[in-house]
């Protein structure tokens, strides 16, 4: 069952490689994850900065949005050119690189588990456990999220730039926490 | 083993409360938790607002402190009064409601995972599993992690203001939520 899933998800992954879908920097790691018997990737993100909307009156999941999002470190311009007044909570992210791994049982959830917190990753955690798979989340503690506005935007280009500065220099941290780790684990 | 496990920790937990170390909000659903046989709490914060500054050189870990922290709402000349320049990173941040439960094995604890996550606190994982116990961690994603400094204040009292309602808020919602979850559990 899991080597069949695992098999189905490598191949989706190779499409949405192909297809450019998935980050490039992360590459590296899914495939040393994926060359381990007993895990699997099935989601990633090298972590990103962006402008978040959130409706106030509809269903935030259907309806928030992104102003503008980089998975690079945007630039000042960059970030102060998708900034505009809207309807709804404004809020400044940053997050963290995080990646979900499919672990063939709760022995190897364990292990993967305990080498990314022992590694610093230590908002990583088990999110689900099934007959075919336990799920582990690995992330780090790395993050940004700060309202900047409320229909309309009510920082300045000062403040907005040491956010940027500040949640930059967290983001390269807490990738090289997530390459450090991935160079060691094992099967 | 997890009998008395359970025992030492609810003795240790009656000593908190009767020095009021415990949130008083939160001891209802620590009671409620705790009347079931497969369950436990370890830990638990009903949620808060406050100001932490950490340092840049030295270890975070051991050198961060709060300027000021609330567990209740604090008013915006409570939050201004605490604020000053103060060498290191200045964060302004909501916690979300957390709580640590231990569970006597996997399917109790998938079994209470799955109805916080059902019921909206979707932040919950499952953070270490050991022969003695599996620790499950109840908690939204709301959150504030806001920089609003590096050295001196950089936000001025109006930004400030909008920062503690929306906290506010947003800290009202994540309680709502754990205490209607709370009033769900079963055995």
């Amino acid at each position: 069952m899991f080597d069949i899933d695992k098999k189905r998800t490598l191949m989706n992954l190779n499409l949405a490689i192909e297809e450019g879908l998935v980050d490039k920097d992360i590459i590296p790691i899914l495939e040393k994850i994926n060359s381990l018997k007993d895990y699997y990737t099935t989601s990633s993100c090298i972590g990103r900065i962006g402008i978040m909307v959130i409706p106030k009156d509809k269903n935030p999941k259907l309806h928030s949005k992104w102003l503008g999002k980089w998975h690079n470190y945007p630039t000042f311009d960059e970030l102060k050119s998708c900034l505009k007044n809207e309807k709804g909570y404004i809020i400044f992210v940053m997050n963290s690189p995080i990646l979900h791994i499919a672990c063939r049982n709760i022995e190897s959830a364990k292990k993967l588990l305990e080498s990314a917190i022992h590694n610093g990753l230590k908002a990583s955690s088990i999110k689900s456990i099934t007959n075919r798979r336990v799920i582990v989340e690995i992330l780090t503690t790395y993050k940004v999220d700060a309202p900047i506005g409320e229909d309309e935007i009510f920082i300045d280009d000062n403040y907005l730039k040491f956010l940027l500065d500040y949640s930059i220099m967290k983001l390269k941290r807490a990738r090289e926490l997530l390459f450090k780790w991935a160079d060691k684990v094992v099967e």
